[in-house]
């Protein structure tokens, strides 16, 4: 078992600076964690309150009855040591601190003295100056939005805007969360803890993480080496402004990017290079399979879109291959004349999604296609039950495009993420989702 | 006036194949054309009916009474010679052939006499086998789907999906067209006679074109020069593999790659090289004005977010300037001490939309800030005001990225749109839209 495994599917949770404001965030986190549907026991702690929200309030931690496995700090800093020692007297084994007040505003010596009695009491933390943490498969949203939409992706932020933009992202593409995790200042638990701990965690395909320096080397290639998971790295800091903006924002030391770069080619580490592609690779590595090469079979009813994804296929690497002379009979024999049969193949404005189905089951008989791109560029109903039958005959990638398709896009895209298929508002943005995967373990 | 004034501006429309079944796209064009709220007359053309929609047939165009500025027409190909002699005599100024079964399907000779009989009569023709056209000042929607939301923005387009994506698109984003045409074989009417048109209509600010192959470089060069609207073109054929999908698509000549850049370049014409980019930079030049120079503030709550735009700022072209010493005070004087007062600017977590504006009002004073990137990074209400009165306190181009705000990013993104506010969903994607302006001319 992971040494979070306490943490994460904690039984106990004590709130300690809970407030009956609403404006506060110590009503929010209160809030979040019973609205949630966390099934442990929830303590608020406030000296000056019967109960919140329902709930019966304890003046301190001591208080308790019995023990307490987790506590969510939300005093102010110079608070926590006290709060710390009470919470080990309580046997608990983790502690997410949301205050802020430390290393980050230059009182490092008040973090080390909190990392210190921790230590001796075994518990561990994660932040302070963080915004919390959220476990679906535990139903803990010990943060802010409250997320509930559970799914595969596990999200590990230094910044609490670009964690709960995925979080709404995943939300909003019918994905959701196995967890996100805020860093806050890494004072103990730091990204490689977490991806020991998510890459473990059979709640979670995927790891997207957000990170702005790497504490330790060393443990972050280790970690992100032993698991078989895909993941997906967001490191800023690529340039003499943008590494000097990190550095000010949370004191770390964004290093050498080359290093990082090569470290991530060589590791199978995906990385994205803005917010578009954090999403966007983020969904096809949670969706798809890794290709067996990097030959993709182009396949549209929109002349136009085809070439948009064929030129930004080979520039990123992958093969828009011909077709057999053998495949092309085929696809002559069984479509109507005006289709262009070649790659792309363009079955034209007035496509159905049966003209699709027929096409494409002709196509992953192919040897020489690895993966399949489906535009669709009109309104063509059905297409989702076409992908689905398709995705049954094959374990080929196949990544979708939607565009141009009025209300029936809007539809059909909707239950394409209900059903898990990976599909896209333009061919580019599908095109580079998929050459993501190539470089993935 | 320009010479296809008398086209988009018609008094009356003649649907040349006109249908009563609802799955014809003769039905759809008529139905686009009465329910778009087109003022002039309309006259169904289909010799088996007596009105459809409510609307009086005629058999022939020949039987309409008096004359008729416009044809469309949806009859199979061999019948459009017939059409085009009747129009003639009727005086029709201008023909809109949604039709196909022309030169993109090896009837060159037809397309020829087509365009012969068109040149006697003096009619001019959008098409062959194309969508046709909208045009929001006459409410004339010739075309599929309809998109009746008018606004500023021209799209000229050679493939019908990016059309109608970049339609829906601009409804979406509350913004809406001027215009829409689709090129089909450009038989007569093409890429330049258009930007020649809609360069000088009052109605549109914004030119954005998606092109495969431009049919004469030179008039293109005159007709680009001669306006002064920005202009924003999606050209693919960058690769060897999208070159030749182009020309197997609408027989183009995608030409150097390298040479259609240069002029780009030279000539200030804005060029995107994915869809994505082409709604962006379609935005940004609808939106807002040039900034006078490269130096651009960054302003955010968020700030993993300001490190994001930071680098891809200095990635494209524009500067993160160091903020003069004096400014650096007057901000201290003004913000909470957790504030970062520096470029990015991060005014911190528990930023108000009061706070913005105080610290945006004194940047914008300073002369070495040319532009300004606004980054709500967390739930704040009121952020649209605030945008609203520093605009109006500037001409600097005041872009806005909303992200990580839940319910209430999705209420102000919408009143942004709603005011004109170039707002967009990443750091990135506004970094890279305000990059677009200073390429602008």
């Amino acid at each position: 078992m992971s040494l979070l495994e306490a943490v994460f599917n904690c039984q106990s949770v004590a709130v300690v600076g809970a407030s009956a404001s609403p404006e506060k965030t110590g009503h929010t986190v209160l809030k979040n964690i019973l609205e949630g549907g966390y099934r442990g026991k929830v303590f608020p702690i406030n000296p000056k309150a019967e109960e919140i929200l329902g709930v019966k309030c304890f003046p301190s931690v001591r208080e308790i009855p019995g023990t307490v496995d987790l506590v969510v700090v939300i005093v102010p800093g110079k608070m926590v040591p006290a709060v710390m020692r009470e919470a080990g007297a309580k046997s608990a084994q983790g502690a997410v601190i949301i205050s802020g007040g430390f290393r980050e505003t230059g009182n490092a010596d008040l973090e080390n003295e909190v990392l210190a009695i921790a230590g001796q009491h075994g518990i561990r933390i994660i932040g302070p100056n963080c915004q919390g943490f959220n476990y679906t498969p535990n139903r803990l949203c010990a943060s802010w939005p409250l997320v509930s939409a559970a799914g595969n992706i596990a999200v590990i932020s230094q910044s609490g805007t670009v964690g709960a933009a995925m979080e709404m992202w995943a939300a909003g593409e019918q994905m959701g969360i196995s967890g996100f995790v805020a860093l806050g200042n890494k004072s103990d638990i730091n990204e490689s803890d977490l991806i020991d701990f998510f890459g473990s965690d059979p709640n979670t395909r995927v790891i997207a993480l957000y990170v702005e320096g790497i504490k330790n080397g060393q443990a972050f290639r280790e970690k992100a080496a032993a698991t078989e998971k895909p993941l997906i790295v967001l490191k800023p800091g690529r340039t003499v402004k943008g590494r000097k903006a990190a550095e000010s924002h949370t004191k770390s030391i964004a290093g050498s990017d080359r290093i990082f770069d090569a470290a991530c080619r060589q590791m199978g580490i995906v990385r994205a290079y803005d917010l578009t592609e954090f999403y966007d690779y983020t969904k096809a590595l949670c969706l798809l399979t890794k290709p067996a090469g990097n030959r993709i079979m182009v396949v549209t009813s929109s002349g136009g879109s085809g070439i948009l994804a064929t030129d930004t296929a080979e520039e990123h690497g992958l093969e828009v291959v011909g077709l057999e002379s053998a495949l092309q009979q085929e696809l002559r024999a069984i479509l109507p004349e005006q289709c262009v049969v070649a790659n792309p193949l363009d079955l034209t404005g007035d496509a159905t999604a049966e003209r699709y189905e027929n096409a494409v089951q002709l196509a992953l008989t192919s040897s020489q296609i690895d993966m399949v791109l489906l535009i669709f560029g009109d309104p063509i109903p059905g297409a989702t039950q076409t992908v689905m039958k398709l995705r049954q005959l094959t374990n080929k990638p196949i990544v979708v495009s939607y565009l141009g398709g009025g209300d029936v896009e809007a539809e059909e895209t909707r239950l394409m993420q209900l059903e898990g298929i990976a599909v896209f508002p333009t061919p580019e943005r599908a095109i580079k989702a998929v050459g993501a995967l190539l470089r993935s373990k």
